[in-house]
C-alpha cells in the first residue's frame, strides 16, 4: 500500500459541481434550507427552540452587545460549522449576500479576539481568570479547530485571509503554551478535533510548526502522568459536567497513548476525529506505526463495530464505542456526527492506503446514518440513529430516553446538523480524487469536473441515477489524445458489471477494485459503468446476537427499512420470506424520489386472552414495503424497522 | 365470587409441615443455610461483604453499644425479615438455639424503642429530631409495617407477646399521629408495607382502630393536595436520596386514589405490598369499589405486564413497572422481593375471590421468578432476573449495569434474601387452605397438614414428587366416616388428568377449577391425582414485540432455559425446531434434582471475514438442553437464556 502514500490527493472544490441525483438533490437541501434555516437557529429566529445565542456570544465577546454567555461551552463551533458550510457553498456557487453575511460573522469574530490572539467567547464573557484550566470538559481546543476549519475553508473558497490570520494569530498563542518544551503546558484536547484543523492549516502554510503541534495533541496523548488528572487536582477538583470519576480515561480516548489502541472506546466523535488527524499525520510524515494504529482501529470500527447503516457508537451513555458485537438495534445511539466523522476519516485512510475498502464506508456511512440525520425538507434532524424504533418505548422507557422517534426542530447540543451541511457542501471532494496517473471517480453522482492534464483543461460530466440505478456514463469533454487513466470504483457491493467505451464494451482492467481505464481521450469519449444492482438480504455474523434470524435489506449502497407508516404497527411480526420476489420500483413521488421494494412476506399473529399461551402463531401473506432507510419518518410518526425476522 | 368472601380461610401455619419435593427442599435450605447465613451477614459476619450493621444499630439504639446508624434508612426491616422467617420456621421446628437467640435480639429491639413507643433506629439514633418529616424517602412506616409483622408471626408461632407488645405500643403512637382527625398528619407510608401489617395485626386483635389506620392509609393515598410534595416544602425542600422531581407521583402509587389506579405503575414492591393491603381490606369490609379496583390492578399486572417467570417490573431504572407489554428480556428488573409481594398479593386475591388464576400464578412466580432469587445452597442470590444474559452485555453496557450475570454473597440493600426467607418459611400457608366445606390443595409438594373435621382431628398427607411429575396421592389419616370436600386444584397449564381414589378413578367434579371431592373420609383413603405434564412450547402476544420468533418451554409450573453451560455460547444462534422430540429426563445428581429436557434443534453460523455479507446462515443439527430456569447459574458462569428461536 505505501506506494499510494502522497500520491492520491484530495480535488479542489472549486472544480467539482455536484448536479443531480440523490447527492446532488441532498446538496441543494442543504444549500436552499440548512444553511439559511441554521443561520435563524444561530440568531435566536426559530419558534419553540431553545435559543442557541451563538451569534450574540460573539457579539457580547466583541464588545458590540451586552449581558451573559449562554450555551454549551462549546456554543463556538456552532458558528464555526456554519461557515465552513458557507465558504464550501461559495466556492462552488456565487452568492454575494450569503458572502457578505459571512464577512460581517467574520468581524464580529475578529473584534471578539482578544488582545494576546485568544478567542472563545465562553471564557472571555464567562470566566475570564480560567483559561486552559479545564482541557478535559471545556473545549477551548475543540472550538479553535472548528474555527480553524473554518478559516481554512473560506480562505480556499475565497482567497481571503481576514478568518485564516485571526486564526493563525490563536494558533501561534496555542502553540506558544502548548508542547514539550519547559515550562509550556502538556496538556491536549479533551474533544480532539484542532489535531485535524492544524493539519488541514499546514496543507495551506507548509509551517512545520503547524505540523508539529497536531503532531504534538496526538503523541502526548494517554501518557502518563495523566494531563486531566493533574490539571483537576491543580484546579481544586472542580468540574465542568460531572463527578471526575464518572469519566474514565478511555471516554476521550486518552487511556493509552495512540500507538497502542487497538480498539475504539469512548465518546465517537472524539475518536473519529481523532484517528482522521493520526491518519492525515501518518501520511504525511510516512510513520508506519502511526499508519499501523489507525489500520487496527478502522478494522475494528468497521468490522466489529459499525451498523450496516455506517453508525458507529452504539451507547446512548456517553455517546460511546462499547466493544466488539455490541449492537443493539433499538437502543443504538450512532449520533449523526459520528457517521459524519467516520467519513472524514475514511477518506484520510483512501488517501493514505488508496484503497477502496475505504471509499465504500464512505459510501455506506453517507446514504444510511449521515443522510438519515436531515429531513427531506432540511428543517428536521435526527441527532440519534437507531435501527428500530417503537415510539411508545423511546418516550416511556428511560434506557430509550436518548432515542427520539420524531426528527427535531434544533437540539441544545446542536452539533449535527452544521456537521451535515459541511459535508455535504464538501462533497464534491469525495466524489473525485486525482492520483499520479490521472483522475478517479469514489462516489457516483450527477457531476461536473474541471481536469487538468498535461496542462490541457478537461471536463468531465458524470450523468447518473445512481444510487436508484447502476448506470453511470461519464462524457470527456475538451480532450485532444492527452493520456490519463480513468479510475472507477467498483463498490463492494456489486458483483456483476461491464464497462462501455463510446458503446463498445472493454474488458476495464480491476487494480485494486478500481475499473482502470488508461487510453488517449478526445474530446466527446463517453464511459458507461453499468452495475447490476440487485436487492440483497444481508445477513450479520452469529457473534451479534441483536440479529439473529434476521436480515437486512439493501440495494446498492442503500439500506432499506420497513416504515408503519407503509406496513402497519408491529414491525416484529412481520417475517420475510425466502422467496422474496423482490420487486424495485422507482416512484419520483415519493419522498423526493426513491427506489421503493416490495417483498413478499407473512405477518405472525397470536391473538387470546392470554399474554401467554401455548398456541402456535397464526400467518397470513402480506406484501413488506420497503424504503430507503435515511428517508423514513418524514411522512408521519410511527414504527421503524431495519433488521426484518427472516 | 362474592360468597366465597371470608369463607376461604389461610390455615395455621403450625398445622402444616412440608417435607419434600422441590418445595420441601427449597424449605430445608432455607432453614439449614439461609436463616443462619443472615443472621452472619446482619451481625457482619460475612467475608468480603459490605456490613450489614443492621443489628449493631439496633444495639446503639438500645444504649447497649456506642457508634453511629450506617446501612440504608429501612436497615431495620432486614431484622425484622429475619425474626419473621424465624418465627415460621418455630411455627413447625422446634429449635431452642434459635428461639433464644431470637429473644435476645427481641430483648435488644424491646430496648431500643424510646419512651413514647417509638422504634427506629436511624432515627433513634442519626436524626433524632426529625421522625415523621420524610415519610417519602425514609421508610418508617415500612420499618414499622415489617417489625409488626414479625411480632405477629412470633405471636402466633411462640404464644409470646413481648415484640407483640412493644409493636403495639408503636402502633398506638403512629395511630395518635396519623388519620382524618384534626391536628393529625394526612401522611401515608412513601414505601407502602405497614398497611399489610396492620390488616395482620387486626387479625390477632380484633381492635377496629388496627385495620382503620390500615383503611385510613390506603383511602388517603393519591389524595389532594399531595402530602409529599407539601412535607417537602415544609422541611425545606431537602431530600434524602434524590432530586425530588426525579421520583414522579406515580413512583410510589401517590399519583391517584387508589380505587381509581387501573393500571400497575410505579416501584414494584411498594405496588404489589399495596395491593395486597387493599385485597385485605377489601375482603375484611366487603368493600366491591376496592374489590373492583384490586380484580383490575391483576389483570393488567398479570396480563399486560408480568414475564412468564411471573417477573414483574421490567425497568431498573426506579425498579418499576413501565406500560403494558413492555417486557425486555435482558434489561429486565425483576427483583426477587418484587415476585415476592406478587405471591402475597396472590394469596388475598384467593382469599378474596376463591379463584384458582390467583394460586396459578403463586406457583407460576414462585416455581420460577422467586425460587430463582436463591442458589442450590442458599448462600448467593439473585436481585434481579432477566430472561436473557450474556455476560459481557451485562458487564460492560451502562443500561445493563443493574443486571447481575452470576449470584451474589449479599446486597447493600438486603430485602430480597430476607424477603424470600419468609416467604419460604411460611410456605405451608400457600399449601393447604379451608373453606366451609373442607379442605383445599393449591400446591403440590410432599406435606402433612392436620385437618379438624366436626372437631375431630384428621391428618393429610400428600406425597408427590411434583413439579418433576404430576402424580400427587394423599392418604386421608384419622377419619371415621366424616364429611368433607376435598378440593384438589386443576392448575391452567394441566389439560388432561384423573382422579383415583382408593385406586378406582372417579369422575371429580370440576367446580371453579377445583376437582371437589365430596364424601364420608375413612382412615386409610387415598386420593391420587394424575395430570399429565407435557413439555409446552409457549408463545407471546403479538403485542410482546420483544419475543416475536421465539417460543418458551414450560413443563408443568416450571419454565425452563438454556444456559451455556449445557449449550455453548451465543444462544441466540439456537432455533427450537418444530418437531423437537421433548426428551424429559429426571436427574437427581443435576442441581439437586430436576428434570431436564433435551429437544431438536439447530444451529446457525454466519461466519466470514465481515460483519456483514450476502451468504445466508449456515445451519447444523444439535440438540437443546433446557434445565429449570430458577436454577441457573449453579455450575458456572455464562449466557442464559428463556426465549428460544423457533
Amino acid at each position: 500500500m505505501a506506494e499510494n502514500s502522497k500520491k492520491i490527493k484530495i480535488v479542489d472544490l472549486k472544480r467539482v459541481k455536484v448536479t443531480g441525483g440523490l447527492l446532488g438533490e441532498k446538496y441543494d437541501t442543504v444549500l436552499r434550507s440548512v444553511i439559511p434555516y441554521q443561520w435563524k437557529a444561530l440568531n435566536d429566529e426559530l419558534d419553540d427552540s431553545e435559543p442557541s445565542h451563538a451569534i450574540e456570544n460573539f457579539k457580547i465577546a466583541a464588545g458590540l452587545s451586552t449581558g451573559e454567555f449562554h450555551g454549551m461551552v462549546f456554543q463556538d463551533s456552532d458558528v464555526a460549522k456554519w461557515l465552513e458550510a458557507v465558504a464550501y457553498q461559495l466556492a462552488v456557487n456565487s452568492n454575494k449576500e450569503l458572502k457578505k453575511r459571512a464577512d460581517e460573522v467574520i468581524d464580529i469574530i475578529a473584534m471578539a479576539q482578544q488582545e494576546d490572539g485568544y478567542l472563545n467567547t465562553y471564557y472571555s464573557v464567562k470566566e475570564p481568570g480560567n483559561r486552559w484550566t479545564n482541557l478535559r470538559e471545556c473545549h477551548e481546543l475543540y472550538c479553535a479547530g472548528h474555527m480553524l476549519e473554518a478559516a481554512v475553508a473560506y480562505y480556499h473558497a475565497t482567497s481571503e485571509r481576514k478568518l485564516l490570520d485571526v486564526m493563525i494569530r490563536f494558533i501561534d498563542l496555542i502553540d506558544s503554551l502548548f508542547g514539550p518544551d519547559e515550562g509550556k503546558k502538556k496538556g491536549y484536547p479533551g474533544h480532539q478535533e484542532i489535531e485535524l484543523a492544524l493539519m488541514r492549516l499546514y496543507d495551506v502554510t507548509g509551517e512545520p510548526r503547524h505540523m508539529n503541534l497536531a503532531a504534538y495533541f496526538i503523541n502526548e496523548r494517554g501518557q502518563k502522568p495523566n494531563y486531566f488528572l493533574e490539571e483537576w487536582e491543580k484546579r481544586g477538583r472542580t468540574n465542568h459536567w460531572s463527578p471526575f470519576a464518572t469519566w474514565q480515561d478511555d471516554y476521550n480516548q486518552a487511556h493509552l497513548p495512540v500507538r497502542e489502541q487497538d480498539k475504539a472506546i469512548g465518546h465517537a466523535v472524539r475518536a473519529v476525529y481523532m484517528y482522521t488527524a493520526m491518519a492525515d499525520l501518518a501520511r504525511e510524515t510516512g510513520d508506519e506505526s502511526l499508519k499501523k494504529a489507525c489500520r487496527t482501529l478502522w478494522e475494528n470500527v468497521t468490522n466489529r463495530q459499525m451498523y450496516i447503516t455506517g453508525g458507529i457508537g452504539s451507547s446512548g451513555y456517553q455517546e460511546a464505542f462499547t466493544f466488539d458485537f455490541d449492537m443493539p438495534n433499538d437502543t443504538a445511539y450512532n449520533e449523526t456526527c459520528a457517521s459524519i466523522g467516520l467519513v472524514f476519516w475514511a477518506l484520510r485512510m483512501f488517501l493514505m492506503d488508496g484503497e477502496s475498502q475505504y471509499a465504500d464506508v464512505i459510501e455506506q456511512a453517507l446514504y444510511n446514518g449521515v443522510l438519515s440525520g436531515m429531513s427531506e425538507d432540511g428543517n428536521r434532524f435526527f441527532y440519534v440513529n437507531p435501527l428500530e424504533v417503537k415510539p411508545e418505548s423511546c418516550n416511556r422507557r428511560h434506557d430509550k430516553e436518548h432515542v427520539m422517534p420524531v426528527r427535531q426542530k434544533w437540539f441544545k447540543c446542536a452539533c449535527c446538523p452544521p456537521n451535515l451541511a459541511r459535508l455535504m457542501t464538501s462533497i464534491g471532494q469525495y466524489v473525485y480524487f486525482q492520483d499520479e496517473g490521472g483522475v478517479g471517480i469514489n462516489l457516483y453522482a450527477g457531476s461536473r469536473y474541471q481536469y487538468e492534464a498535461q496542462g490541457n483543461p478537461i471536463q468531465l460530466e458524470q450523468k447518473t441515477n445512481y444510487p436508484w440505478e447502476g448506470t453511470v456514463s461519464i462524457a470527456v469533454g475538451g480532450a485532444s489524445g492527452q493520456k490519463f487513466s480513468l479510475k472507477l470504483r467498483k463498490p463492494g457491493w456489486c458483483d456483476s458489471w461491464k464497462v462501455m467505451i463510446n458503446e463498445q464494451e472493454e474488458q476495464a482492467c480491476l487494480v485494486k477494485d478500481y475499473l482502470t481505464i488508461d487510453r488517449s481521450w478526445i474530446d466527446g469519449d463517453r464511459v458507461e459503468l453499468v452495475m447490476d444492482m440487485p436487492v440483497k438480504t444481508m445477513y450479520s455474523l452469529t457473534e451479534l446476537q441483536e440479529n439473529a434470524g434476521k436480515a437486512a435489506v439493501v440495494r446498492g449502497p442503500v439500506v432499506y427499512c420497513l416504515e408503519e407508516a407503509d406496513n402497519g404497527s408491529n414491525l416484529s411480526s412481520l417475517i420475510l420470506k425466502d422467496d422474496a420476489h423482490f420487486h424495485v420500483e422507482y416512484d419520483g413521488s415519493l419522498l423526493k424520489g426513491v427506489s421503493r421494494i416490495t417483498a413478499k412476506g407473512v405477518r405472525e399473529t397470536v391473538a387470546g386472552e392470554s399474554l401467554y399461551s401455548d398456541q402456535a402463531p397464526r400467518t397470513e401473506a402480506t406484501d413488506l414495503k420497503f424504503i430507503p432507510y435515511y428517508a423514513w419518518n418524514n411522512r408521519q410518526d410511527g414504527e421503524m424497522l431495519v433488521w426484518v425476522r427472516v
